[in-house]
């Protein structure tokens, strides 16, 4: 191979993606039933209402919606997001304390770039969102994996790892985890806010799944508390995103932080990519104007909800107790554990490989620790079949097992 | 200010960007011409052109255009703009061998992620664009100047440089530079090509004025020209962007380079922003598929060379030989230098300062210096103000000085 001697940075030695190419590796079989994807269904965009936000903001606003912008955001939009987060019981968020970010994903990347140094401790879930891994490692943390259970982030478990290694920050999903599915107790929100100001500890809240629920709202993101824990707002980042909920090819995101972290992040964004495009922020901001995310949100929880209890019968009717799981309040994944009951695999890889053979793919669930991976753990999505291919679906997992 | 003892990454020490909010202040003030901007004329955008390619994705091809995509960016994006560079003589880029960009801003910091560790050498035009030197230094970069003139980069001093810095690798913008508006010379293009091969060392063409030429056509970009020189293409990378000639609200730029370097660009961006709006990319692919460029770039080229033309007829009958510059072939911007003559001021940023309070405002020059700036530069941009407006700017910059 030619130029095998580019001079690579060193920081591209601390990520490893084999992992994830052997995932992506397993989806290319015609007739699979796939239940690896982490995105949405293509058939919930409500293609007709972003076609008509998009020409009303090439009508109504072209010079904005084609030129450059703000690097913070274009305004219309961060007006938008705080109305739609206000609406959500976040309160106090002024559209000058979120900027956009392109996805959430670049949300993650603005933290690493302003907050890690290469050795810098950060604290994940174990298991976490596998880009988060590679997006901090990539700027050199050493990531420290926090144990969680049904309720979430252990929080006694989480006071000892912040004594111990004296995070930079410590980086959540609490509500829907990907790939967790779970669901961090009211109780437990609370006292990490109070870690946060006890121990002047940044905490990132990642919360692209929370919309996405299915009966009873969740309890309230840790941006949403934070009033109720004085000081908290001073130690709380938190990232949104309408990728899971409106559309991910728009990669509209948006973080909320402490003024001096924002400054930062907008520096350096200005030379990350300038700008999100304005084009796609004009049209989500008319698509948020014209009061179309209810009705949206409304029928995104119905159907995905629906297929979530299709593969939750399904895989207990199917797989009985070789299986474990929590059944999910919302979001777009079941996280399960194999169980070795009666002799059958306990490794995630290994079914893995005998599910393909049998047309269906899922994620095992070693690569989502950044350390002592939980072997037997699997992901499985719900979102993107339909409720018969599910059941489809999950036959043949019961075949391969 | 509370927060002060956010723990912040070291390698923000590293950019100080008060120069650049220097810049912008300048331009609040109401009536003010402004030949400041490194922007096109919003008036120039073919809105109702992109109004029909994004209905036309959105209508064909909705599911593509609004879920996740490839980090590599759109098949159908990257076929067109392999299509559009080998209309411009650019010959066998293939699509895979090119990745989208959210804008070419993006590209820059790929680059910067994926080559440079905190000391690397990185060798850039005095005076070059000033987000690749904030861009770079974040990584860590010691950025070294190689001096220009009419010409373009002076090679000779070039190859002296690189003996004597061994830099991670060269990065130059050979046509209608930014800031400079200069244009290198076929014969050191070709020289440039061959210090890559001759040192092993990578070069970075910035290219996203070339197509905004007045006149003749500019020399091949060194990625056409690549061909004639053995070799020179394994160690070349070419960024190209569409926000100089179609729109920069749909941050679309691209980069071709050596497969195990495009390969390292595409895992970093990956956790970047996953990747470029699928939505801008159907757009884009959409429009250059349905044959648009071609008259639009007429139609630029016609608008900005005749506000060129104004510009530099006004600045020698009003300032005379108190300022002196090449007239640009191409691109946006003036790159003067003021002489001193009959004891009229030198010094760029007091000139400025001079201009603004008669209602005129552009960039003084020093901040596009890495190292050594010249402080009698300036950098005038014809791009934003009609003829009559330049001329009244013009005469206003007169009775500054």
């Amino acid at each position: 191979m030619p130029n095998s001697n580019l001079p690579f940075a060193q920081r591209l030695d601390n990520v490893e993606t084999s992992a994830i190419r052997e995932l992506f590796k397993l989806l290319g079989k015609p007739g699979i039933i796939s239940f690896a994807g982490g995105f949405p269904d293509s058939a919930m965009f409500d293609v007709t209402g972003i076609a008509a936000a998009a020409n009303k903001a090439l009508t109504e606003e072209p010079g904005s919606a084609l030129q450059y912008g703000a690097t913070e955001g274009y305004e219309p939009l961060r007006k938008q997001l705080a109305a739609f987060m206000a609406q959500k019981g976040v309160q106090n968020v002024a559209p000058e304390q979120l900027i956009v970010t392109t996805g959430s994903q670049q949300a993650l990347d603005l933290i690493g770039k302003t907050l890690i140094d290469p050795g810098s401790k950060v604290i994940v879930e174990g298991p976490t969102f596998l880009a988060t891994i590679q997006c901090f490692r990539l700027y050199g943390a050493d990531l420290v994996s926090a144990p969680i259970d049904a309720d979430g982030v252990q929080v006694d478990e989480l006071e000892e790892l912040i004594k111990q290694h004296k995070p930079k920050f410590i980086y959540l999903i609490p509500t829907f985890g990907n790939p967790s599915g779970g669901l961090l107790s009211l109780e437990r929100r609370k006292r990490v806010l109070e870690l946060a100001v006890k121990y002047q500890t940044l905490v990132v809240e990642d919360d692209p799944y929370g919309d996405l629920y299915f009966n009873a709202a969740p309890p309230p993101s840790l941006l949403a508390l934070s009033h109720e824990v004085p000081g908290s707002r001073d130690w709380l980042v938190h990232c949104g995103s309408l990728s899971k909920v409106l559309s991910p090819g728009l990669r509209v995101g948006w973080m909320v932080a402490p003024a001096e972290l924002l400054a930062r992040a907008v520096m350096c964004k200005q030379f990350s990519d300038a700008h999100t495009s304005t084009f796609a922020q004009a049209t989500a901001a008319q698509y948020l104007a014209g009061g179309h995310m209810p009705a949206t949100l409304a029928r995104v929880r119905k159907v995905y909800g629906a297929r979530a209890k299709t593969m939750c019968d399904a895989l207990r009717s199917e797989l009985g107790d070789a299986i474990d799981f929590v059944t999910p309040q919302g979001g777009l994944f079941v996280w399960a554990r194999l169980t070795g009951a009666n002799g059958k695999t306990k490794d995630g890889a290994t079914f893995a490989r005998q599910a393909i053979e049998k047309g269906v793919a899922f994620v095992p669930g070693a690569p989502f620790y950044c350390a002592n991976p939980d072997l037997s753990t699997l992901r499985l999505s719900f979102a993107t079949a339909d409720e018969d291919r599910i059941r489809e679906g999950v036959g043949r997992l019961a075949q391969a097992l």
